[in-house]
């Protein structure tokens, strides 16, 4: 079943959809995430984020709230950014995927093997959440995807 | 007008086009992305860059000159990378990528969402930047792209 | 030659095929690319890795077995993610890789430009490491792939 829907797939159009792996759960990061998911709703895409590792980590009840956290390799811009961003009233990242939500089609899955190593459990998890996959169903997502990313 | 374009483009065969997020500002990541540029037009590919966060910072007018910073996972490796750089006469990301545009289409764009957050402007920028546009311009050009990155 | 074979490309069906430029070399990044090879080898799909940089650096021989180095972003839970993987008895990146070979194809090549910044000769990388090729051959599976990730 599984070689069959492969070779299905391989001749395929791309579906208009985006595919993004966020594994990773830096503030910076995770908004340049919900941007690109806000631009491609806007576009008439559909979104498609599976979260894992550390983006399941950032995904936790209340975590976004608090969240500062920049990539290492840019630490010392970590506090211009966050004056920056209150300054200009910018939205969060979570404001922004809520907003792509309503512009579009913005499905949030996380990975059971992340879940299953951190001892994490869907009720742990922001309500933005929809569910919980394997990587095999989102690989199912991507390869039908005209964009996919790792973040 | 979005959603027709949507439409379209899900069922239009993928651009000889490599399409590239540069998060990243660190030199060992800026030079991946050049030298898979330089790879790409060798192949007879397009390649399309949109400089965003880090990105832009690495982009401000003579920072290439200075920029030693490599990913923060394995900054000590980062002194012999630079050493064995000049040792063997390897050419920077900057010419990289200057070599790339003469043998096929490099096009770069800078992020405005960055922009507008840090306070740039387009004369701080590298020449070798073509212009400012929106995230959905860029999505445009990614969703119709044989490879999609980020970087 | 170059430019026909980008033309070809441009319309051809994308290819069952996930390509992954595997420029990390901590071992929470290792762990993930594992997991999506394994995925995509489970969906029927073929596999295409290509090290660069500190990616070629994690598939040294041996350097698997004390690889213990996680992303710096999240340095402080490096200890936790090593010591849950023992409690759990979770496989190793590298006996995920092996895994996703014997059920498919799964072809792993380390760039060639790497290999001579660092003097690494390929009787310094694992077995499990097929052969050293450019940038371009890779670019010619990446762009004839459903999947596209840098990770």
């Amino acid at each position: 079943m599984f070689a069959n829907s492969g070779q299905e797939s391989a001749t395929a159009p791309q579906a208009n959809r985006m595919s993004i792996v966020l594994f990773s759960g830096t503030a910076d990061k995770l908004m340049a995430a919900s941007i690109m998911a806000t631009g491609a709703t806007a576009m008439g895409m559909d979104v498609e984020l599976f979260l894992t590792t550390w983006g399941v980590m950032a995904f936790r009840k209340g975590d976004y709230r608090t969240n500062t956290r920049v990539s290492a390799d840019y630490a010392e811009f970590g506090g211009i950014m966050q004056e920056q961003m209150a300054a200009k009233k910018a939205t969060s990242w979570m404001e922004n995927l809520e907003g792509a939500r309503e512009i579009g089609h913005v499905h949030i899955a996380a990975c059971s093997h992340t879940m299953e190593l951190f001892n994490i459990k869907v009720e742990d998890l922001e309500p933005i959440v929809d569910e919980v996959i394997g990587v095999a169903a989102f690989i199912e997502q991507a390869r039908n995807s005209a964009i996919s990313l790792f973040i």
